[in-house]
């Protein structure tokens, strides 16, 4: 999984039918030190995460293997909202 | 899931026959500020897509969870159009 | 799926029995401008291509999606031949 | 699959529940020669790894393929702790 | 699929069970002009490949495609040795 904030939403009335309800949102990747580094994805949110929320992505298949994603055209789900994570043993951040 | 916008189409007769009848657009990726950045991707259209407009493709095997993808090869779909985003609580893009 | 274009092949007597009989083709990656871009991959080919064609090039469990390639150890597959593409209106290449 | 070097962990109470009682590691990649290189990625631990330990990474549907990941939204998973490892047939670790 | 140079081996003696008796090959990532490029990936041996020789590795959930890594958590296979290749006509590499 790649960590990530999330910094936005996308808004797509216009799409494949099994992803009606779904919510898109708009995740830029932050890396171990806590930096977001330039890269951005669009993850379906399966845990109610809100914006400025730290969260876990799982891409791929994987994205798939939740309720709100199963069968779903996604490759891209947030799956966990972060609490804390340390490095080193020292804490990076904490929610 | 990626943003990109749709900026042509591939024509290609001769090809695995379970492809025939799909539409495949051209898409270059679009961050989250708006920008085109370098890479593009060829991705069969599954929501009727057209030419400049802005899009969310899937892809690996989440791109054959359509009706016009499953079961072939194709590892990048257009599954929805997108209408605005927005990043910070801005818009940052509205059709 | 990207774009390649095929510059050669690899042979490979002893392999994986299941892949007997398939042909790998060295596919150089080319751009959405015509352009060849740095990078290749080895793919099976499933359309009879032939050197110095453009194809399309499928990865990911999408490339066992053709009847040369099904439940084969193979992540990449030729499985369209491209005859034209165009860019903002403007045909970029022609068979 | 990827060598990297187990750095910290990432806590995550709200999640999809499937995920529950899963432990999330910080990895950061190691290089053949034992550098640890820029990336990193929070993979699930399968086989007890603990800080400073290098482990081998799968990522994909095969972060899937153990007890613990099994039909579960993960896309990076901890499958094996590295004892040694060489390269032209010099030791360039040994735990 | 890349093309690869086996250098060395990995050695792991914790691990998911399923894993038991594989070998982990350490693979530098070879270009069309047969240049060690900075990437490498640990791949499972499939084909009796040894140190030194150039081989084929397919990854992703094609990597559990062989008998060796069917329902394995394995992202990387060697699944063919390399006799040669070509480009534009010319030979490249000859085993």
């Amino acid at each position: 999984m790649n960590m990530g904030k999330v910094v936005g939403s996308v808004v797509a009335t216009r799409k494949e039918s099994s992803l009606d309800g779904l919510r898109f949102m708009l995740v830029r990747h932050v890396d171990h030190e806590g930096k977001e580094s330039g890269g951005s994805v669009v993850a379906v949110d399966a845990v109610g995460a809100g914006p400025g929320e730290l969260v876990l992505v799982a891409t791929g298949s994987s994205a798939r293997q939740t309720l709100a994603t199963d069968k779903r055209p996604c490759d891209a789900v947030i799956m966990a909202i972060v609490d804390s994570w340390d490095v080193d043993g020292k804490e990076k951040y904490k929610k």
